[in-house]
């Protein structure tokens, strides 16, 4: 990808280029769960109405050139159009149903108004979900920004249903980069309004205000970081003690873990293969590589409809919990002749090498659960005695000269991001632990918090857990005071040591 | 629906014109299977390119106004658009790759030619799989002449692809009942060439056939019939000693069965809720009313995924087999409060009603994987103080008056028809199945068949199971000599006696 | 085994020797479930005192040779201590607590006495379940002449508590077979009371009074026959044209074919491997050939703890469902190198042949869920280069020249039969279709029954069913008279045509 | 208890005498696993010819008032009977067949004997599996010295077979408190001997070594503690700074965490009911308490065996666990009446009440899999109004004052530990993770290890598991340099961080 750099802006410049890049035309890894439901509705599922409302538009002008207010006459936010917040309004009432923890956080901490005072400058993923915890904080007493932190995925009448009650967001799909720098500058640079909380996701926020604006740092009282990418970065400013602010590490607490990874894969394994082929699983021979939460989560789905699976594994830890829970592991290699399909889920490059690509059988579907698209060696079927065919969206069929077929979904990239969508429960957890990440940094008391990245506490993981219950109608056992003291708990938790490995 | 009767020709009068009328609108519940996918492909499924393709088509002129010829010369069929022809292949060659059984039955059969000298005459629906089987009579040595069974499940370019290799075929998407009634017509009724074999699904070929061409029937050597209805008509017409050839009902053989209700459903009850709501299973109340075929599949599916599951039965036996499985027997107003998904398979009325409808929790899921679209009262939901509203294609929210929201998937009809698709290999199943019942018919010994109908006998429903085991890999143990003689059975079977129940 | 016949009795003839033989050593099949849990208890089972109170007992006066009297002071029985009665009755009222089917059935049909005026001859394993349908007979109205149907497993202690509330009962454990045979002839043939319902296990009893008493077939209204090899003699009598009164075939009742088969071998494969050999079962390698009913029930519970199962067939539907199920379909020579567990299910013989047994890893596992015990070859590991050592009981480990061992239990007999129990709840499924049967027989109007052999109506299998429902806190839905009549049915069932599958 | 003290001996001083108590009495959490198989043999396994051979023994002589050689002329041991060795034998040799992991490892450091010079003082569990282990040291170059740490559970014709080849083992069957002591004196106070490395099962050794000879620690070079009590005392002691020798606490490992919990209870839930009771789990409705490793593995099992579970939970992370797995949350006592099973796993005290007991159902069993014997209050069972009513060993009927009948399991003991064993290949995880800390702490460089207590190294664990792959024929894959670098990884691991949570 080229960076266009109009408009006399600065170059942002990033230790990892190849990271921004990809980060820029697909979403990372860190932003992949949050992103898929928007990119799947927008790209790929025809069955919104929404999206295809938003996408028939013919309005071909800037949002950056329009002058639009709001009912109540105001003009800071610039988004595609304000006159579809209404439609966006049903959309984020839909999300709600489904997002009962916000909205019980929203009464639970009403009356105290525990944001009451924070002024917060986002930078997410803009979707119904996304509206949902928005308008939580502002329940909550904050003030919000806020902007994109991917050119594509917005909802634009979402963001217009927020423009409309007055959060000042800047952000509409299709950005161009020269955009996106833009939105994120109009968050922050406003005259008289100053941060005092960072919600960030991919850590592209924190960067401009890190370059363009240091001194925001002196009143800001904590970064909440979600993704992967921005983790990684805000980890890599404290080891060179240029962290200037606590930060709160959202992205790998207990709970938003388990969803985003075994829950959440043993469903999308399933839609995904399922939107894409049309295929039975019954009967089927399927080799998983990898043994992790990803991969158990697809083994577990795929066995429980009747397919035949085997793994592959570099751990014989994890190797061993496949044998004990029924899986043959095996190299790729003693298997690859038979498999029907083959699905990585590893984090790591080359799993599956030409070399297998070219041993596969006559219709074979390959397909990636892991991070990236590095899993599967794509680039080597790019070559002159292949033929790529496009048969549907998503899925290519790579025809080998003797005829064979192996059927390439989303040419190896995230299958659960271009394939499949996310349950909105998933995101519910996500922006619920999000919520209590910046309600924790903003009332805590000097000294709790240094310059350095955190964890959530286990006792806000845990109440995570706790407000996704009643969805479930789940009823919570309480210790008694003789039990607690048995157990030398505390009755209110937490209730396990970190180290616990659920 | 009122049938009009334009163009001089005489009215078919229905035995049960209530029957009729469902199936004029909706598919018949035997026909539901093989039609879904074609359905679901060119209505609801933006992956399929081929439906597009042929969707966006601006060529309104009605293809009996048109003429075309095939690249052969003839101009013996009527399709949407010949020039297709090339596009459907493709479509038939990705079929093909699932359908191995047909493929193989080809080559089996292909030196003795068992067909040579059939004359088949066939109305079903036309997709790519129909065209495999059709394909395959012909390689085996028939002559056939085709129209649809349903007036909007056609495939064009499948039709035209047929057209091109010289079946006389005679349908496309989105026929008028007129047009219907004249492509019957121009199948049977052509100058020197007279059907010795017929292949229904439906009935409306064999009525056709009865009204029109009683002489037809001196030549015809049988009739082989796919759907509940047609089967149900043709022991009507042997009940009242009208049936004057031999019938052979596919529709109950046991491999068919198994595939279209247990097997088929354990999938598409995944598929159909997930395309339509994203919803997550994992941890979601529901309530499966019937525990025949159809709702055990359906538990088993939900189970392994996380949902926790109850069901309703009116069959004592049903209900312990499903407290054996593990499953809650209920009564429906027992737990229709907490329930998030509410799923009908019981081929029963009224098993939902709308003071059932009005105690659902807000959010509740309705659908129904039953038969026609009788299940859930969804005539109750048409009243003024309910708010109805389409979300998404095949999605409406019920709107009661204090806010509450019910989730209607498909109008109350059958969601693995509307909102899922069937894979090809459930689809060969039925297909080898049609195959093997024409050539048993076809070269049946004098006096074997009288003027009844005939279940397909036991050795070729295991001959079809047999046909389909290479797609598993699946490696058969032969009985000694000395086994068939200690278990009584010829080695080659049939190995179960009729009443067997599998 | 050399039948002697002292006491000038007659001998009698079997038309099928090789089953006399078998069922004098073993159980037949029919017998076995209702077997197991007595055999058990007694030879294998330490946990059950009672048992071990009576194993213990020093007595070796035969039962012939004793007077003994009950607190009424009736001798009419003969049992090994009547002293033992305080002791049986508590038995008895334990099994009661898991046989609320029979329990209820008394309640509901007491006021009617259903069985006033019956007097049945029975011949079934006497142990504590039988009890309890024995004093639900009795408690109907009927009055009740027993005897047992097997040598070995007469509960003594149960006999003595039936009869001391004054059941004749002639039985004890470790009879000769000129006991088993004056037992039955002191049942049928008693001064001044003559029997007019037969209640049969195995059928010897009604040999017996067709060589010896056939006149009393002239009062006699039917016979309810529960054993396989009854129901074989019984369709061979009728053939014959020899049947004289009507006969109810309860083996081949659904109800009871579920429980027999699938619901108990998924529960007692794991229960029998794992009390002779400690295996844990995860990750194990396990094959079982034959995927009827028994094989389906052991792959469940197998795969479910993680086992590693594939199947062999010589039905390619049987086959096919297991594939659609997740089990590959092999052949046994194929695998037989790497399976940890070989399970024998087909009813056939040399299924597993001495060849195979050659080829196993050290330390594999071999045993038998099918029927009789031809299936595993046994006779030929008794050959001198091979040695037998018996580690524990029911486990033998042969041991090849070079070291090998393979594990056999229970030398290739049931494993269900010999080293698990039945649960009684199967049991009382069993016994109420008996003693539905019966009363069904005493009842039916002049003509209902011809000489002949019937099954069990459905209305009946399906009353079984709900009786037990009860137990499973199961509430079963009523059709209303509209969805009744749209269903064709009648509102109390049968619900399914004879030929439904389940 | 009362600690009696002949012999002249000090008093040890425990710091929690309570703790003491129990575990003269009944094993510790700790210790369980490994004792429960010979507890079960011996008490209350029939099968075993061996225990029972053993046990029938009339020698009522004190082993230590008996004079034995064995075939070497060696006395330096104490056994019950030196004759036994042979039987003891053939138990060993069986035990390898599933220990192939400790024969694997003999194998590949035989060469080098890395226990070469190595004095070993062991005190844990006498039995066929640790014979194993002890010879495998022996194999690998240690000399061994060896105590029983529970009275109860020495095999004694094991340690026969131990003392014939020339291992020194003080232990057998029944010892006093006494006795216990003076084998442990025995093991250490040998002249011309002094160990340098110990291995403890419950911390009794160390602390006879710490008060007795605590000179002997200017030797030794490691303690390897297996147990959670003996864990928790060498944390004690190094807080106090008392703590004079690195320490190796194998109890938490990964994969003997995983084997002792997850999948150990897994399987013997199921056995430890079905032995005890013969329950059909069909259909049953049972509650599990807590939802740790150990009722995750109960659930598994009941809920694949068609159980209908629900859990109890004070965690709200574990909570939602169980609610995607599919289990519905609830208090114990809004079910309580309805439940069939209630299990209790939570590891707390008083789970379940006395309150409760009162208002189950007649015949619900209540039985212990979690810790040490406080979760039932068993205690207020013992009371005048209830009779108690022992019908099997391990099962007791309680029975209220209507009739109501209760079956408590083992008197609320631990069910798994008392009515089921324990696989030899969980105990072979355990064993193999002993020799590898033993070989890893003798054979450390100096400074490696404080004076601490150490975890076992991650890349050991995977070791451990790494040797037991092989039982299940399992390959695993092996990084590439260019994916080793990838993912930042040596090529031989370890291969996850330590918060790893599998």
């Amino acid at each position: 990808m080229a960076h266009k750099h109009g408009h006399g802006r600065e170059r942002i410049q990033f230790a990892n280029t190849e990271d921004k890049q990809e980060f820029s035309k697909y979403p990372t890894k860190a932003g992949r769960r949050s992103l898929s439901r928007s990119i799947s509705q927008s790209s790929t599922d025809s069955y919104s109405s929404a999206a295809s409302y938003t996408d028939s538009s013919d309005d071909e002008t800037s949002p950056r050139d329009k002058a639009q207010v709001n009912t109540n006459g105001s003009s800071d936010f610039c988004v595609k159009n304000i006159k579809q917040a209404e439609f966006g309004r049903r959309e984020i009432e839909i999300a709600e149903q489904d997002m009962s923890a916000l909205i019980s956080l929203r009464k639970r901490a009403q009356g105290e108004k525990p944001l009451s005072g924070a002024k917060i400058v986002g930078c997410t993923h803009i979707t119904a979900q996304t509206a949902v915890l928005i308008e939580t904080l502002v329940a909550l007493g904050a003030q919000c920004r806020w902007t994109a932190c991917n050119i594509y995925s917005t909802q634009n009448e979402v963001a217009a249903a927020l423009a409309e009650i007055g959060v000042s967001v800047f952000a509409w799909k299709g950005e161009s980069e020269d955009d996106f720098w833009w939105c994120i500058d109009r968050c922050v640079n406003t005259e008289g309004w100053q941060a005092n909380m960072i919600l960030d996701d991919g850590g592209d926020l924190t960067h401009w205000v890190y370059k363009k604006y240091p001194s925001v740092f002196k009143k800001v009282r904590g970064i909440v970081e979600e993704s992967v990418t921005g983790v990684h970065r805000l980890y890599q400013l404290s080891k060179a003690g240029k962290l200037c602010v606590p930060a709160m590490n959202v992205n790998d607490s207990v709970t938003k873990q388990k969803f985003d990874n075994l829950y959440c894969c043993r469903e999308s394994i399933l839609d995904g293969l399922k939107r894409t082929t049309d295929i039975m699983f019954g009967g089927k021979q399927v080799v998983v590589c990898g043994y992790g939460e990803v991969g158990k989560g697809c083994c577990t789905a795929l066995k429980a409809l009747g397919a035949i699976v085997c793994i592959t594994e570099i751990d014989p830890i994890c190797a061993l919990q496949a044998c004990m829970d029924g899986f043959r592991v095996v190299k790729l290699s003693e298997v690859i002749r038979q498999m029907d399909v083959v699905i990585t889920c590893t984090g790591n490059k080359n799993v599956v090498t030409r070399e297998q690509l070219d041993r596969m059988k006559n219709g074979c579907i390959v397909c990636n659960m892991g991070h990236s698209n590095t899993e599967i060696d794509v680039a080597s079927l790019r070559s002159p005695e292949l033929t790529w065919e496009r048969v549907r969206s998503q899925v290519d069929h790579i025809i080998w000269p003797d005829g064979k077929r192996v059927v390439l979904l989303a040419e190896g990239r995230l299958l659960n991001l271009s394939c499949s969508t996310v349950p909105t429960f998933v995101l519910s957890i996500t922006a619920t632990t999000q919520a209590l990440a910046l309600i924790e940094l903003f009332n805590a008391p000097e000294g709790r918090y240094k310059q350095d990245v955190y964890l959530l506490p286990k006792k806000m993981d845990e109440y995570v857990a706790s407000l996704h219950l009643p969805n479930f109608d789940a009823h919570l056992t309480e210790l008694s005071d003789e039990q607690a003291k048995y157990m030398g708990l505390n009755k209110n938790g937490p209730f396990k040591p970190n180290y616990y490995r659920y």
